[in-house]
């Protein structure tokens, strides 16, 4: 937790400022920004791509990407497992939230500033955010062409917010009026959560932005950067620091630049992604905040579990656009960490309500998990960001991993509540609701709303030899090569309930290209035939590359055997000890006690059994009509008569145990769990190994 | 959660009142007490019991106690298990924890008031009750004539506390000056330990009392009651609600009324008990405080763990002085949850950090453990009062384990560290520092140095018909029956390394009178023997009773067979499955590290092998030079190559597990851990049956 000292800070500025100002001049197209005065027009710039062509994120100029994102509007979701989710998001979800956002005053707080309510102050400090990102899922939905009736109520809602907007580019609603004079203090900077607003405005705007043309919001955002942040705050003498608080603001900056092509804003990412050490700090509220000091110091994940997935993704776009070595290092570090010590089987993070933290390696708790939604999220969108620099599968493992699981677990399937936490194990008698339709700290659901509209543009990236392919659904890409030749992409399927896919790849006109097509991690095996002729080398967990002259009309076919597995975990996690967890394909299953038998209805008596022919012991159905279409599992378990509630809390180990009958046990979906009436749930199931 | 109207509120304190008088009119022991105006002088009733004849509860008048103390002075511990950490408890906890509360500005807290000091107020709120637990300890020490020097130093404190004490009778240095205006409003009451912190000085004031008949601080204590509180505050139209916020006064209000025969302090806790529906608090708050609402309507433990468990002291108390049977079903109902789903083998208590809490039903995890010191005490402190209350012997089963293991655990063996939270796993790698000399929140350390000075007076209880052991140790009780007749009691003992246990039965010439001898729940079997003839009917987790003419020299043996035993916990609790502990006698052991051949050094690693002849596997050694003198147990376990470092978090549970090879395993005394250098512990070990 050692922090530089000002010269050595310093210096760092200007080395980062160097080694970015090189990256930008081998890349011609980045060179115009260089040296463009920062009290320029606010506007987008227009020798950039278009921003119809623009991607989730927009990496085409980024030296380091190796891959490239394609827009969202290129793929259209068509009717399968991810259309109803989507289609609920859009019918419902973010209208609903829309109607939530207005009752509890979150449109009042700018309508206050200029007069139009007498309404006080709603919400906590962040709460300008939940409008922001609310705005960035209809900006990706409108991307879709989706919510065209949403269109102009956003637009005037981004009026409404824009007008509050003062001469200085200042906008927060919460900082304003009486307490104005408390904006970016050392204490509201650490809490106040001011430029984590900021970012959130920035990444609204900018996928209104890709959707619309419209720069109204894009303009008052950079406006704040430009004319408040930048001449005020920042390295030397002259200026005041930053810290981010609650990271956000970093990536977004990044992708502010990615859109303007203004360089001031990655050297600002730069300088906060550093830490300012005239800011000091308590080594705890270092560790909570995951900002504050060098993030190439960082050495492993902790503190609040969201900002550091925040922190990590804006560290690998400030890697993607300058190739430092030191993040690079730093972020394989922190993804050992995560992938080997600190993910749960559903894609989730963040062990601790204390904190909404991180644990310690192997700390997984299953009923106490946190797993908050924004964490899971944030931990998608940081592997996008790790896949597009390295352009290796088992980013993009993870990212389905929490895609169908630890995220889709957190809105339910009417659209109209969602999880804060996600837990692995859930008891009702706790009295929790799990599943809510507001939170006065409403991050996770708008952040659900933007995820899901947003989905279409990780389904592919480009580079400069062809495609990647990384999600499988029934869908269709339009879109085009780097070199400009058309390309469409039909995937048939009926995953993830079936492991075939059956892809159409159709150029314009014959031509020389790289399918790379993403073998997932969970798979055995895998058979890929390109027009009904085999092609070797599908390794689990690799891209397989197929280099061919493609023509209109080929057909690639992909076969992964969907079969249920039982999971044991590291032994070094402490509460999955003596329990296994079932997987099909990228679905995590869990047993609600509403599907049991009686008999079977107390989840601390009944067991997986693991043998040999457990894997046969599977019964896969598929029920159209239950939780909107599951796969059910069932499983010839055991049954051991514990009486454990009436058991003493401890007793004789070495005592005969009870005997074991057999029982059918009933699985589901994980992500579809608290969707009937309250049960107990769990995951991690006692195992007997027979 | 409901709470009553004021109509019914005030019928309650009728009949409560009424019901309380019926039982003191039933005791003309009592008699003298009702009516008594409550403005008469603050002084100690001479109608009592002696101050130097009262125990650490003087229960001697309390008409539904079956069991009546004996005082501390009774009993002199000798060389033996306790007699090493009572002498470091007089030699260096006290009087190290005297410089540390004065070097951090406790005692300047009351010296700024008077103008002796112009240092500003130290610590927090409730600051006043480490000064006043300290006091306590050293009352205690004082009873046992341990800490004559310390004598002169407690008396000047104890002038410069009464010396601030206003004439309204109101004493707390927190709530002056600045914040005068702030006391006793619901939110001081809520959150500012005002109460608190007199129940404390109540507890204080009587074992100082006890120990040396000044009434110093025991006037200025039950002044406060008299004049600052009766008088304003309590039930009525004309008087400002109370609410305990951190349970405390309400035993500290009964202590005090056993202690001066004034009955108004009853009617006060009960009162409080029964909280009033004046003041209102979210459902959450009332969880947490676990006051405010009738305690009678409390069905489970929950909320913050010491808060619950002084409550239930308090409740405890109340019904020793009222038999009220509300109060005992519901006291029953806490206590079956207690020991069946909510304490640690070590006799902690309290799950999780997030707000000191008790968990879900079976929610006990290892290394997240909060198990504070002072929740253990309060669970030794309220099990001590059922047992006054029933004279049944399970609940000095929980004392014991309380006291040897997770209150035992709480000061380090020189006694100058000690932990707050006392987690049954521990891995170095979180930093976190267990054992500490000073907590800017200090409640734990002068709470173990209370209790540990205290101790003689849990070894023994009288009832009409003669004498309860509860505990062993090499000890004198030099004491009598109730019928007068001097008693005294030898035990000679290697307890609890060895369980054999001589006593001497010593009346002053021979009596008819019963000794009822306390067999350990843990023990398999027991052997008693008067003057070497078996005595039949000995039954672990009863006392035995011996009614039969004793006379001078008369000897008893008992014989516990001491051997290892493995245990598991109930299959509810997730964090232990497929894990089991290992106790031997009323010694829960765990694992070091530091203990293990390189091999067995990572605990995810290794086993304990249960099957039919594991205990016998079994090495038992004292080891004098260990640990100041510990029994250490070797056992030949498993260990498997997992590599679970290197492992992959989540693998397929039906591949072939590693191999295991045999490896020793060395277990310490749970208490003892932590007092070498930082390295791993486990109590929670994973099993393997074969």
């Amino acid at each position: 937790m050692t922090t530089s000292n000002p010269v050595s800070r310093r210096k760092f500025i200007e080395a980062s400022t160097a080694a970015a100002a090189a990256a930008y001049v081998a890349n011609p197209a980045l060179a115009f920004a260089l040296g463009k005065p920062s009290g320029a027009a606010h506007g987008v710039d227009s020798s950039h791509l278009p921003w119809r062509d623009q991607g989730v994120l927009n990496l085409n100029n980024s030296p380091y990407a190796k891959l490239h994102s394609v827009p969202v509007r290129a793929v259209t979701i068509e009717e399968g497992f991810w259309s109803k989710r989507r289609k609920t998001n859009v019918d419902s979800s973010i209208p609903t939230m829309r109607d939530q956002l207005l009752e509890h005053g979150r449109m009042d707080n700018f309508r206050r500033l200029v007069g139009k309510s007498t309404e006080p102050q709603k919400g906590p400090v962040y709460s300008d955010s939940d409008i922001y990102k609310w705005m960035e899922a209809v900006g990706f939905a409108l991307q879709s062409g989706d919510l065209p009736a949403v269109h102009n109520q956003t637009a005037a809602m981004i009026k409404e917010v824009v007008a509050v907007q003062e001469p200085s580019g200042y906008i927060n609603t919460y900082y304003a009026q009486d307490r104005a004079e408390q904006r970016m203090l050392q204490k509201t900077q650490r809490d106040g959560h001011e430029l984590y607003c900021l970012g959130h405005m920035l990444q609204g705007a900018i996928a209104y932005y890709r959707a619309t043309g419209d720069t109204t919001l894009l303009d008052a955002g950079a406006k704040m950067v430009d004319d408040f942040l930048i001449p005020n705050y920042g390295p030397g003498p002259d200026k005041k620091p930053i810290v981010a608080g609650h990271p956000e603001i970093e990536m977004s900056l990044i992708e502010l630049y990615r859109t303007t092509g203004r360089k001031q804003y990655v050297d600002l990412a730069a300088y906060i992604l550093h830490g300012d050490d005239r800011f000091k700090f308590e080594p705890s509220r270092i560790v909570y905040m995951y900002c504050g000091i060098p993030f190439t110091t960082r050495t492993k994940l902790e503190g609040h579990a969201v900002r550091a997935m925040y922190a990590c993704c804006g560290a690998t776009d400030y890697y993607l656009e300058t190739g430092d070595q030191a993040y690079w290092k730093t972020l394989t570090t922190l993804w050992e960490d995560l992938s080997q010590r600190q993910m749960y089987i559903t894609g989730g993070v963040g062990a601790r309500s204390d904190g909404e933290s991180f644990g310690e390696a192997y700390e997984l708790p299953n009923s106490q998990a946190y797993g908050e939604s924004c964490a899971a999220i944030g931990n998608m969108m940081w592997n996008w960001r790790m896949l597009a620099a390295s352009g290796e599968s088992k980013y993009a493992d993870v990212i389905e991993r929490a895609l169908y699981n630890g995220i889709n677990s957190g809105m339910s399937l009417d659209g109209t509540t969602y999880c804060y936490r996600n837990p692995l194990a859930f008891n009702p008698d706790s009295g929790e609701q799990i599943r809510n339709p507001w939170y006065d700290t409403t991050c996770c659901p708008p952040n659900l709303e933007r995820t899901f509209a947003s989905l279409p543009g990780y389904f592919y990236s480009t580079n400069k030899d062809g495609l990647y392919v990384h999600l499988y659904d029934n869908s269709t890409l339009d879109w085009h090569l780097e070199n400009g030749t058309p390309l469409k992409v039909v995937q048939k399927t009926n995953y993830p309930w079936d492991g075939d896919v059956e892809m159409t790849v159709s150029p314009s006109e014959p031509a020389d290209f790289v399918m790379n097509l993403r073998i997932p991690g969970w798979a055995k095996s895998a058979k890929v035939a390109v027009n009904g002729k085999a092609v070797a080398g599908a390794k689990p967990g690799e891209y397989l590359t197929i280099k061919r002259r493609w023509s209109p009309g080929d057909t690639v076919t992909l076969a992964f055997p969907m079969a249920a597995e039982i999971v044991a975990s590291n032994p070094r996690v402490e509460e999955n000890l003596g329990r296994v967890a079932v997987q099909r394909g990228p679905i995590v299953y869990c047993m609600e006690g509403l599907d049991q038998n009686p008999a079977a209805a107390d989840f601390s008596e009944v067991a997986i059994v693991v043998n040999s022919k457990s894997l046969k012991a599977f019964e896969v159905e598929h029920k159209p009509a239950l939780l909107e279409g599951v796969t059910v599992l069932k499983h010839n378990g055991a049954v051991y008569d514990h009486g454990s509630d009436k058991a003493a809390l401890y007793a004789d180990a070495t005592a005969a145990g009870p005997k074991a009958r057999a029982e059918s046990l009933t699985l589901i979906p994980y992500y579809a769990w608290a969707n009937r009436k309250p049960t107990e749930m769990v995951v991690w199931i006692p195992s007997a190994r027979t």
